[in-house]
């Protein structure tokens, strides 16, 4: 049996975000714990404003193969900035694309995580609730249960080489991947 | 003294979108109650995907028009869709542009309000919880106060010429317009 | 093997409640399912506004059986009112005694659905939004994924008998019903 | 003319609690910035579990004593605990008392506040965004625009005699009780 895989993405476009080096930490942790990662780059994949009427007409490349990728992982894990304690225009610019037309949702009764990173004091948790809402109710998708990890300060988590040095943030962060992998290999 | 004034947009780029259609047909309403109505088109804008190493360089003119133009409004008026039963990415993304750099959100202390049309059944109310968080805790507006107006089964609800011709909806916008102009001139 | 068994109860301590008659009319539909259904009566369970000082003293008896009860059931199903477009006090407040002390927690992985009835117009939809985030956040419990259902204009959805006589919310209900026991199966 | 005043209480009716605790730090501090404070204690009020067959009898003595210092009041401060990362039902339960019958409802129009105090890192403010909706929405009251002060790790931010002694702690809570007490001057 092969293993399970999960299709990541860091909900930022910008080139030092803290989410793509939480997402680089991560990736590696899953693969030890038997899942494959295959990391979507969001800001690569040049994925426009949405717009229903071009939707009709075409749906953009970088979409495409999104929901291509989606289809083909058992799992899709979604790392996330927190702007104005809300889910980031970004990601959900993403999720209204790639979940339409409705039969073609590759979200539907997927496996979902969601976890993020903040320099603020918050956690990114406020934002959190709003993914979590939208990948339940939305686009009926199963989101792993139980408080997900966030990260406040992750301007001072990191060394230069990207390792991650908080340690709460270390053992919290594996406590969380180890139960999305633990479901992963029951799902 | 001058009439208060309400800076005003529908959060779809669509060409035939619902929420375009309402607020036609809010705008003279309001206008009639003695408030002077300022009508943003986000199509026209052309504002891209929120990435925070452009907004470093420069602002996109689409974005500093609205800034502005809030700015010079008593008030905020968002009539919004619901995708996913939750905040249109696009919605999310132009108030991730505009409250940034912090000191220039010219949503700060600004008095909102919020509604949405759409043809299913569930009157957008959970996209409306979603902006109405986003607006009081993200942006620090005052956002006005009991169930906003939301119009279930827009497709059916205009006549040709774009008229409202839904009983039920047109006394339910009636009356949360007039208690929105009442707040304004009482601001 | 044996069938699948579903704890239900409705979030109302009134005798004429809709959410008690809206689960009449759902537990022997599920039955027909092939889903066993418990219905716990949140009136005779006579459970205290929460204290965790008494917490620490007793566990009131009512809330003893529920949480046996919900530990024996396959999944639990909440029928819920919407107070003040939120979650019930009433209903929150048998979650916050039920889920501690955590290791006792009876929700933990647990499947969870939940709908709702009202005699307004907005479905219960804001409330269930409460009660989703509480359940998979909170206690940790899956949620059924996509849109519950949420009946509006419940005074007039019911005939003398307590049959469902509103066709739209017959077929939305029996939907709903269909996707939950076709997981309860498949869990 | 006379200073403004809040009516404030915990939401909780443990004896050690930590709001319990923050309340008592921040009502002097409100007084101190020109702010009368009248606080409610809501444990000695001892209201019951909602059931709208009892409203529709009699209100219970503590719920028309809370209704109607909260009439008397220009305010409300809310101090919640999070509990399952979501409003303490012991909080809606008297939400739910005080707002009905609908006519009589107390927060309408009022200006409105909320923070809370946690022993664990996520600063109740995933519990403090259900108290927002249902202020905002549910009882159509104004709530004070921005972040709202969360503490976490409550159980090290105080010394024996109550005195806060976390430093970040104390500079937030001051920053919001005096934008707190700046707008209830130009109410």
């Amino acid at each position: 049996m092969n293993n399970p895989s999960v299709l990541a993405f860091a909900a930022s476009l910008r080139a030092g975000s803290w989410n793509k080096k939480l997402l680089a930490v991560a990736a590696p942790q899953l693969q030890a714990l038997g899942v494959e990662v295959d990391v979507f780059d969001l800001f690569a994949a040049n994925i426009p404003v949405f717009n229903d009427d071009v939707l009709q007409k075409e749906i953009p490349s970088g979409v495409a193969d999104l929901k291509a990728r989606i289809h083909k992982a058992s799992a899709v894990l979604i790392v996330t900035p927190e702007y104005n304690y809300g889910i980031p225009g970004v990601l959900k610019n993403v999720i209204d694309w790639a979940s339409r037309p409705p039969p073609t949702n590759p979200f539907k009764g997927k496996l979902t995580a969601h976890m993020g990173a903040t320099p603020g004091s918050a956690g990114t948790f406020q934002a959190q609730l709003q993914v979590r809402q939208i990948l339940s109710v939305g686009v009926a998708a199963w989101v792993l249960p139980g408080l997900a990890f966030g990260m406040s300060h992750a301007d001072q988590a990191f060394d230069a080489s990207g390792a991650l040095i908080d340690e709460a943030a270390k053992k919290n962060l594996s406590s969380f991947l180890g139960r999305f992998a633990e479901e992963l290999k029951a799902w």
